[in-house]
């Protein structure tokens, strides 16, 4: 069963980009191939982009959808096994993966991190648990680790600036009020290992990616100097792993401005949103011609339609 | 007007049980029907299988659905007659349920009981006061005292699995941390009367549903007796008819373990779910190759799908 | 590009409403012009007719439909320039409305009227934001100064029961527990603007609208004399603009009566719900022959639809 876990899962990328583009051309095309097909959409999560693209793929595809809220407009959900479920959770994950499964054709879910247990965001227990107690594909819309669908749109987007030359990205981490998952920024770096780019990490002491995911990568402090000669600025804030879940620092001398984006070859600016205006990065990068953030929230609907269309293809 | 309120007035049960078998072979055969129709589904309550199974229901007919969460998404609903709305609610039901059968051509209601008033669950306040000032069929999707849509699912759960003999099916009691209501005991005693079968009910002393639904059926406070030769085991708790709405006991003795199904003829095990797993339920016997919840689940879909059928063809 | 912001920039009011008879007289005909076509329906606040009738007009239209409680489903969103976002809201109405600009070919939003700063309600920031921040057309599903949807059904209703002589229409302030807006009451008044009517305005002392909305029109403090010979009588409570947002009486002297109502000639009550009943009108009134109120709520969906037509005739 092809399953959207993480992108080191998926078959073909670049087809999968490829695939998107042409939907980009063409969204509705392949309305027969969905009907009378039906996706679930669940949230544990807030969602804005990726409720509104990934339900437009759908559509686009000609698939029925029933989104929930579940925690609210259903029951909470007991994730562990072998317990006594005599408090405030009424149903199992057991139950509701196979029910849905009943009801679905595939079923995308967003279970954020709750970055208070390292061990337990790490074994992405909601998405896992559908994985192995449902009978249907499963789309991560965001997960504890991962954010496929967001890395996608990310490379159809590089794709699609991509200059003469071979790029190079950086990936810069940079301030939040508020503890945030890495789950961002961990897929957007397994993206970049099949992109032909010269690729590095930016990021203040203490704020170090899972170091199994950026394995090879080179990772540098001085923020600065990597920017010197980039062609694209991902930006990205994300709470420490190391000290997990910690905010380290409430200084702003990571925000993107335009003087750190003097220093790129007129470097694109990237960011997946929603975006803190003045802490992460300033007005003027965020307003000038140079940002690609709308381009990129356009793009998660092609390349979510492309992941559903490879799930429907398979069956 | 053809409503679903309790299958009391259902008007043909083995029917609309041939016609969900007609539709889980072939889901998608009355697309046209539906076309350009409308349902509306209404939620004081939350709700997984129901909401999902009953949306699906409407778009393989074809059906445009809205969705409302009633309480949240609109206005809170005055029941009353007669009184001076300077409180909370903003709305009346008569204007609330007439403005509805505006929208739609049909509107289903999930409304449990509140089990603090007795009189006030048994008057069935918010579906027949639907049924009274709405004009379109209204669909019971679980009121204060019946739940007839799960009963339907039940009966061709059971039909599904009819072994070649007379079976005996036993409804039991089993424990719960909550005070739950008597809804999907009662709709499956009514239906129950529709079958051929032997069928007792088990329950621990204070338990005795609702007497003018019962009656003439044999209860039992002996659990373990009744399960000797059941084939059919329906496992279901309900707070106290008789001290009504109260939790009378705590112990697990009543819980459905492997040794208790041992005492049947291999019985089938079924719950309506969500279901409280080694409260209600040993893990053993829901993970049993004969646990039926995930089939009942699924069967959901389909008799959703002719009680629709039915309503739209009768106008 | 056509928004519908409030009815002195819409175009053709009496187009509008011819075009609302015909799709009420044949919703499905124009099926085909929505195909493929996505409207978002943004809530910052409850609503049931709005909701249902708009998306209920947009699917007659054959358009798919994406629904949001955007403060709950998405992220809280931000609307001053040039902030520091280091506080609750995560997400900027620039980026909001650009990319849900990506996703939809038009955008209807409910915002209501905070009733704390006159000059904040006025400036409109939400709907006005997103029209300028956006790039499709904006409907307003009601914002802090406008209610244009349920004018347009407000006058398909007095087309529908015009009398044959010149009508006398009275708009009549009514009792409330609680403060609201002058929405529905200001888009009243720049609707009868359009129509060949005797228009008066009766409300206590206080309780005087915007003197530009209102400027001409005959505003009184007699309500039984305002009665006299009416035909219309169009009942609302809002509180005061003067002392903003305030409601300076609790007294139940301006609930519409019976008595009052025989002061008439035999008028129509109308009202755009949800109403207190026995607060600011009678059950006598309410429940009478000469109610209007629940083909008000009908005619909803049908304006919309013509609303929602013309935009995308316009493309």
């Amino acid at each position: 069963m092809t399953h959207l876990f993480t992108l080191d899962q998926w078959p073909d990328l670049h087809g999968t980009v490829a695939q998107a583009e042409q939907f980009k051309n063409n969204p509705l095309v392949q309305q027969a191939l969905g009907r009378g097909k039906t996706i679930g959409l669940l949230f544990f999560n807030p969602s804005l982009r990726t409720r509104m693209s990934t339900e437009k793929a759908a559509q686009n595809l000609g698939m029925n959808t029933l989104v929930l809220n579940i925690n609210q407009d259903g029951w909470l959900l007991e994730f562990e096994d072998g317990t006594v479920m005599n408090n405030s959770s009424s149903e199992h994950i057991r139950e509701a993966a196979a029910v849905i499964s009943q009801y679905c054709d595939m079923v995308a879910i967003r279970a954020f991190a709750e970055l208070k247990d390292r061990a337990k965001d790490q074994a992405e227990q909601v998405l896992q648990s559908f994985m192995r107690y449902g009978s249907i594909p499963v789309v991560n819309l965001e997960s504890a680790t991962a954010h496929p669908l967001q890395a996608l749109a990310d490379a159809l987007t590089l794709r699609e600036y991509q200059p003469a030359h071979r790029p190079k990205v950086v990936l810069s981490w940079a301030p939040h009020p508020k503890a945030l998952p890495q789950a961002v920024a961990n897929s957007f770096v397994r993206m970049m290992r099949h992109q032909e780019a010269d690729f590095v990490i930016a990021h203040p002491g203490g704020y170090a990616l899972d170091p199994i995911i950026t394995q090879g990568i080179p990772c540098v402090k001085a923020q600065e100097k990597a920017f010197v000669d980039a062609d694209f600025i991902y930006t990205k804030n994300w709470s420490s792993f190391d000290s997990y879940g910690e905010v380290l620092r409430h200084d702003l001398d990571w925000m993107i401005t335009s003087e750190k984006m003097a220093l790129t070859r007129s470097a694109k600016f990237m960011h997946c949103l929603p975006v803190r205006r003045n802490v992460v990065v300033a007005d003027a990068v965020l307003d000038s011609p140079n940002s690609l953030v709308i381009e990129q929230a356009n793009n998660r609907t092609y390349t979510a339609q492309a992941v559903l269309h490879k799930i429907l293809q398979n069956g």
